[in-house]
């Protein structure tokens, strides 16, 4: 059970290192049109992508988002934004006043621009572009705001690096299947197994570089250090704890 | 400038019309394992997809998500949600505390389950299947937690009918893509330009049915309801303001 579309997306991998080769306006016009055709909630358009060339630009990028060489390297940068900008001026225009203060109307609008933003990515990799998402266009967002002009009521949710990749990249494996679908109601009954069964995978790829932790409850005794551990260390940690406030002085304060 | 998965992209449309015929449990599985092969932030893995067969379930999802007929009428409904509960089991067996009290932690994984859901889509449509989402999921969303056995660090943000088409769908105007692809800074110098441009062309889908409005600050005076005056009336509702309370429950407080 396939086809040509499963088939691309079985091959996605995150791209890192990219050609010097420039990507066409005409092809990120071409891939954001396709993002513009998924489903976007009562057609309201939340989207909007701000796509920077200008290398000055990609440099502070850089800076801004973690120092990743790929921004800097890739032709392309495109930020992925929340946009109710727009339909205030709507509102302007037709005599009525936008309520933005619930976490469903900026949560509505960050869904739909995933889902605009993964489709425009299939659409690139279709024509054999090479992607990755930017997270940490959220770690300097104040910054990012202004360096792209971008107005209240609207957010960079995601960046992304596009252009031509230097090679194929290697695809990771993903957590067991009965552990993401489940039928009927929530629950996998094996969740340890399964844990347990991806941790071996990801140590087999060599990722973790064969580094070992002590057992928990057992300091003396030595394991492989997995994707539980990695993924534990990482959601305890707080990371951009400023966002709630910037969202506020964007116009999205949460309140309900 | 084209592929298959563009060419499938640009006949996307939402289907509420669908066949009697069963989706098989592989099928599912198949666009299920399409999702998982997506992009997930420091591969996190935060979605869990709940699939729904059983009749009588379905007839509940329906009532919950305003009596939409075709989740009655849909063989599969799925919920996407937001999962932080495997990665506390993870925490669990490691020995750590996971943070789930920023907006941060919650939009991340917001994002990771849209992007996922949007590849399953995608992966459904080229196997000839339709899908709608449906956003009225965050209608009543105490009662899915309870009727899908949602645990916390879980959240449904978004259901899917899936099934196959009764028919080929119509496919409506997007707003010009100068309105949502900007260059190097945000800004749509002829913005008003273009939403009068978008008004027109939704105006003459006959989607609106003709309806006429009283032209702002000339109540004497008629003009077409269009696109601007639609979306204005809908953002200037406040609608599901119970979110950030229920989140809270669900253990995502976003407090910072």
């Amino acid at each position: 059970m396939t086809s040509p579309t499963i088939e691309q997306i079985f091959k996605h991998t995150s791209v890192r290192s990219y050609r010097p080769d420039p990507v066409s306006r005409q092809t990120v016009e071409t891939i954001v049109a396709a993002g513009q055709r998924a489903s976007t909630s009562s057609n309201m358009q939340f989207t909007t992508a701000v796509a920077v060339t200008d290398g000055a630009k990609r440099e502070r990028l850089a800076e801004l988002c973690g120092n990743q060489v790929h921004i800097r390297q890739a032709p392309v940068f495109i930020a992925w934004c929340i946009d109710r900008a727009r339909l205030d001026h709507a509102c302007q225009l037709r005599g009525y006043a936008q309520r933005t203060d619930t976490v469903e109307s900026f949560l509505v609008a960050a869904a739909d621009v995933a889902i605009f933003m993964q489709t425009a990515t299939l659409a690139a990799e279709s024509l054999g572009l090479g992607m990755c998402y930017i997270g940490a266009i959220r770690n300097n967002p104040r910054q990012i705001i202004e360096l792209l002009g971008l107005p209240p009521l609207t957010f960079p949710l995601a960046g992304m690096t596009l252009g031509w990749p230097t090679a194929e990249g290697t695809i990771r494996p993903r957590l067991p299947l009965e552990s993401v679908l489940h039928w009927e109601t929530y629950g996998d009954p094996n969740e340890e197994a399964h844990l347990a069964e991806y941790d071996s995978a990801m140590v087999a790829t060599g990722i973790y570089e064969g580094r070992q932790v002590p057992v928990p409850g057992q300091a003396d005794q030595l394991e492989d250090y997995g994707w539980t551990e990695h993924s534990a260390r990482r959601v305890s940690q707080r990371v951009r704890a400023d966002l709630r406030e910037i969202l506020a002085e964007q116009g999205f304060t949460l309140a309900d």
